[in-house]
């Protein structure tokens, strides 16, 4: 495995660049979308050309996180000659983007432990909250001024991948950088208030349905819950987001499993505190994740048996942990 | 109004105290239980006798930040040269208790900005995240051991008062102690599990009800609901916790008004963001509170009549506020 490149290495390819792409990984989050766009201000804000690359809009939550030059098109002409991915464990994360650039150098920025280290150059330190927070620290360290705003990215992406500072990978050090940016004029409670307190109508309603329609298991230290297509188009959204944490969130549960329909497919969510890893159960039925948050997409969509199946498996898992 | 004593009159005042009495204020909240209890194991590691007597036993869900000598009922005998108390705005939300000892100092430790600054010591910080912050940066800087446990609890106190750092009283220095604390050795994840993971089943089920029957008033800018006893009485709970944030975090929402029935009495819960205040309107009705968080207690119960003078009330913020 490919070790992290040094201070200087990295200095030294990025003096080098002067057309930069930032990659986000596909389907970005807030943590991808908020890193991608703090490093293009950082790295614009220093003489260079660049643009992040998205493979999509970014989700209408998010766009507050999103610099201008977060773009799902770069412009005509535009030849990075270094790219760069952002919270990618994997190339094919990004590889929609990179075919296009097949010879150009990749410096690979990523926080995942999973993390395969692909890209020419690397800098991942595993289990740090997030890649906003590696961001942060790599740049201040490389002497880099970091603005307002790109701090302003940089905290959304801290607190959309901690949950708020949920999370075990919070550290002293997150809080401080969180500090620190507050410091510098960023108003967290502002952040807060676009990041949370702007949940969906239908949102709210398919996640109470969702609490009416939790079945629980093991004794009550696991929840299931199924939401087909019908009930989506009965709330008016197909967003699911958030509903698995509630769930796990309720007394005595350890391990939350969420299946929903998605675009033909079917699709499992998972959650769990502590030790039960629901990262192995993902890998085992084809998806993937951490030990306390994985999914998995079904092609085939017969959801008794799927859900029979997930939850034999969710059920041993207890069964093991005693 | 009294101005803060100085730390060295604070100083004098615990060094001439053998038995201290700790007052949490009336149907304490997280922020009264943690400090109290905090406050109790800083005391008693500086050898005096300390007990922090609270009105009733601490909810279930705030147990987890409470010391064993967080009680309902002080040793017989128990003397007190000094009465501390917590988190109380005004001396009325610890009289229950301060009445027994008339003629004993009353040292007043809150973050309230309308404090009545009463009592014989006052040391009062107004817009500070939470007494627990409070309790911190004084007794670290009179030199005082803060122990893992009583930062434990302080831990609790901040995150409860600050919903997790979402609030704008959250500041450089609320993270900045997050961090010592974490650095210390507490371990914020498990803490934020017992805090925010332990939703009871029931309190869910009054959410997911809340979530269906709000109505939205001010062109979707406010969001109202009722729950009255039958409705919490199917979902087999009255704790209606968390129930009027949820509804304030409804994009486009900017004020939530949860009105439910209270053991005969009908109260009203308010929520907003930025300039609304809705703590006035809660002192024009007899209730009180903060700008962005208050609430009324009525005797009264008919409720059409109230949930009519409320709302035309609050629809009239909303105008001049345009």
């Amino acid at each position: 495995m490919k070790k992290n490149n040094t201070f200087s290495e990295i200095r030294v390819a990025l003096a080098e660049a002067e057309n930069i792409l930032i990659l986000p990984h596909v389907k970005a989050d807030g943590d991808a979308v908020g890193s991608a766009s703090a490093l293009t201000q950082i790295l614009r804000k220093d003489g260079k050309n660049v643009y992040a690359w998205a493979a999509e809009e970014p989700l209408p939550s998010l766009a507050v996180l999103a610099h201008e030059a977060y773009v799902t098109e770069i412009p005509e002409g535009f030849t990075p000659d270094l790219l760069i991915s952002v919270d990618c464990a994997d190339i094919d994360r990004c590889i929609d983007r990179v075919q296009f650039f097949p010879d150009v150098k990749i410096l690979n920025l990523d926080h995942h432990v999973t993390n395969t280290r692909f890209g020419d150059l690397v800098y991942v330190i595993g289990n740090l909250s997030s890649t906003g927070q590696l961001i942060y620290q790599l740049f201040d360290s490389l002497g880099y001024k970091i603005n307002k705003k790109a701090a302003r990215s940089i905290l959304g992406a801290i607190l959309l991948d901690t949950n708020r500072f949920y999370y075990s990978s919070t550290g002293t050090r997150t809080l401080e950088i969180a500090a620190e940016i507050i410091e510098r004029g960023v108003n967290m409670a502002e952040l807060c208030e676009e990041l949370f307190g702007n949940n969906p109508k239908e949102k709210m309603r398919l996640l109470a349905m969702a609490i009416e329609r939790a079945e629980y298991f093991a004794e009550g230290r696991g929840v299931f819950c199924y939401l087909p297509q019908e009930v989506q188009d009965q709330a008016g959204t197909d967003n699911t987001d958030d509903i698995v944490e509630a769930l796990r969130d309720i007394q005595g549960v350890e391990l939350a499993l969420l299946l929903y329909d998605y675009k033909g497919t079917l699709r499992a969510s998972m959650r769990s505190f502590g030790s039960l890893d629901v990262g192995k159960i993902a890998l085992k039925f084809g998806g993937g994740g951490h030990r306390n948050a994985a999914g998995i997409t079904f092609e085939k969509t017969n959801v008794d048996k799927v859900s029979r199946e997930l939850l034999s498996t969710l059920e041993a898992l207890f069964v093991r942990k005693n």
